[in-house]
């Protein structure tokens, strides 16, 4: 017997999650049955899209979390026992069973990780999910063309750093937008994107704020944050501009979301707004995978992750995810 | 000489425009220069989209209208003399030099009009620019598709009201909003939507009124109204759907601009909202043009127009789009 320490969703959040809406428990483990195989996860992530799965039906684009049941999530683990001939014990597997410490899964629910010399982790975010919704984001939703000036949000999040980087890196002009002046400094040295903007400085004036970084407006706006930041893109934006909406982190615990006043201006300057997920455009992981890791081969690609141990305190990973204190990607180390 | 009335811009409009915004005025044209021909109008139209140009800069995708200028927009007329060879008297041309009774022109600034059994006022409404923007914003910008449920604001309008019928033509579920009952009854009975929503009935639940009547929820939505015409479109729409941006009545006027607070479901939903102006679309005149004659021929597509005659009553024309009132195409009949 395997035991296993879990996380369930004890309650639906209320605005920001708190630490009484999760529950921490232990199961037994029985052996895996015919076709499974039994994995100790390594890593799981935390994302700002898992909030949208603690609330009931409304509003959410993937099939709420169930209220007692552990939460469900990225991960990647290492198999230490198989009773499926494609895997064996110490194949690395990336899977949706996060937020435990071990579980047993029919293989078909286990994808074999080929990690090509790069950390297991990092399957969890530069070359997982997060890495995808970046490329997917600024090539095929936004289209990125030659002379785009290009507008990020959450810039230093675990997304936004990439969009950043592969914008930079196919020569574009790229302002990003991140809370604190470590983030901001993140960015310009780190990134070299060029132009930053502490968004907490600028609240209630963020148009005027772009409108000095971006003084020509920008063409392409890769939405992470929501409300405010997306009206003022709306008003920076020039003739034909795309807004790939990401995400709206602002707006996921919002009692009252905020009212965007200015959609007007997308009629007569022809803009885009287009939402996507990641899981849409599978068609392009192979692109992605090839282009990343040259990319990182040639020293192009940075990224960074803010780490915390141990299933316990998976529940604070996630909740310091609208805290806006961390950089890059959010994980937990699991073993 | 020639004596021609004109309308001026006296004032920008604070919100709904008034009478006092407007300005007759008398003035005599000279004869014709070279190259240039003088054109009696017969018909001028009155557009919504006019309003953003009677501001200054801000907010206005096309130039502003100067003060103490006439006003510019779509007219038909009817050459009086002509010193260029393309261009002789008795030719119908269509121009941009509406809101005046007659001018002077470059032939090149003309374009001669072959109605082709067609009455010529139908090139200001369902065979000009209100139908070729139904025609665009349906087929290529919502990129309609078969099995699509279709929502159209302001769909007894003289974009809304061929949008509707294409789609029908095309065999879509289409859903119309409009205010009031005769509207409805317009709807329903004379276009053959599946259902009509009367907004007015409806303010402040739109989006229960809407799911009533989609209740499947809806695949493309023809955006004319703005505010919570909007909000109500994303609460119903279904994954992928595809909202044309063509105007948005209600915010024209409005001092307080609508804060649309659901653009959250974008993101989930997958939704695309695009904005667009016909004229970037000019590549499919000639579609159109070919579709629209067959579809007239076979009877499947009907028109209103809403006529007021005299120059002196155009700004009456204009200020009366805002009221809601007028039944497809409002047109301004000037000889």
């Amino acid at each position: 017997m395997t035991r296993s320490r879990e996380i369930r969703l004890l309650s639906r959040p209320d605005g920001r999650p708190t630490a009484a809406n999760f529950e921490l428990a232990e199961v037994e483990l029985p052996e895996p049955g015919p076709g499974e195989a039994q994995v100790r996860n390594r890593w799981m992530t935390v994302d700002p899209y898992m909030r949208g799965r603690m609330n009931g039906e409304e509003g959410s684009y993937v099939s709420p979390f169930h209220l007692g049941e552990p939460l469900m999530g990225g991960a990647v683990g290492e198999v230490i026992a198989s009773n499926d001939p494609s895997l064996q014990a110490g194949d690395l597997v990336r899977s949706d069973y996060g937020w435990r410490e071990a579980f047993n899964a029919q293989a078909g629910k286990l994808r074999k990780l080929d990690a090509q010399g790069l950390p297991p982790e990092a399957f969890l975010g530069v070359a997982g999910m997060p890495g995808l919704t970046a490329y997917v984001g600024l090539l095929r939703v936004a289209a990125l063309k030659p002379g785009d000036v290009v507008l990020v949000s959450a810039a230093a999040g675990a997304v936004g750093s990439l969009v950043c980087q592969i914008a930079k890196l196919k020569g574009h002009a790229v302002i990003g937008t991140a809370g604190g002046a470590e983030k901001v400094r993140y960015l310009t040295e780190e990134l070299g994107v060029d132009a930053a903007v502490d968004y907490r400085q600028h609240a209630g004036r963020l148009t005027q704020a772009l409108a000095a970084a971006a003084p020509e407006g920008i063409d392409v706006y890769f939405e992470n944050v929501g409300g405010e930041h997306l009206e003022a893109a709306l008003n920076i934006a020039r003739p034909f501009a795309r807004f790939a909406l990401c995400g709206m982190i602002s707006q996921y615990n919002a009692g009252e979301p905020y009212g965007v006043r200015n959609l007007m201006l997308a009629v007569g300057r022809q803009i885009r707004l287009q939402g996507f997920i990641a899981g849409s455009y599978t068609d392009m992981t192979a692109d992605f995978l090839r282009d990343l890791r040259a990319w990182i081969a040639e020293g192009r690609i940075k990224w960074r992750e803010t780490v915390v141990e141990g299933i316990e305190n998976a529940p604070a990973a996630f909740i310091g995810l609208f805290s806006g204190r961390n950089l890059g990607k959010a994980l937990v180390k699991l073993s």
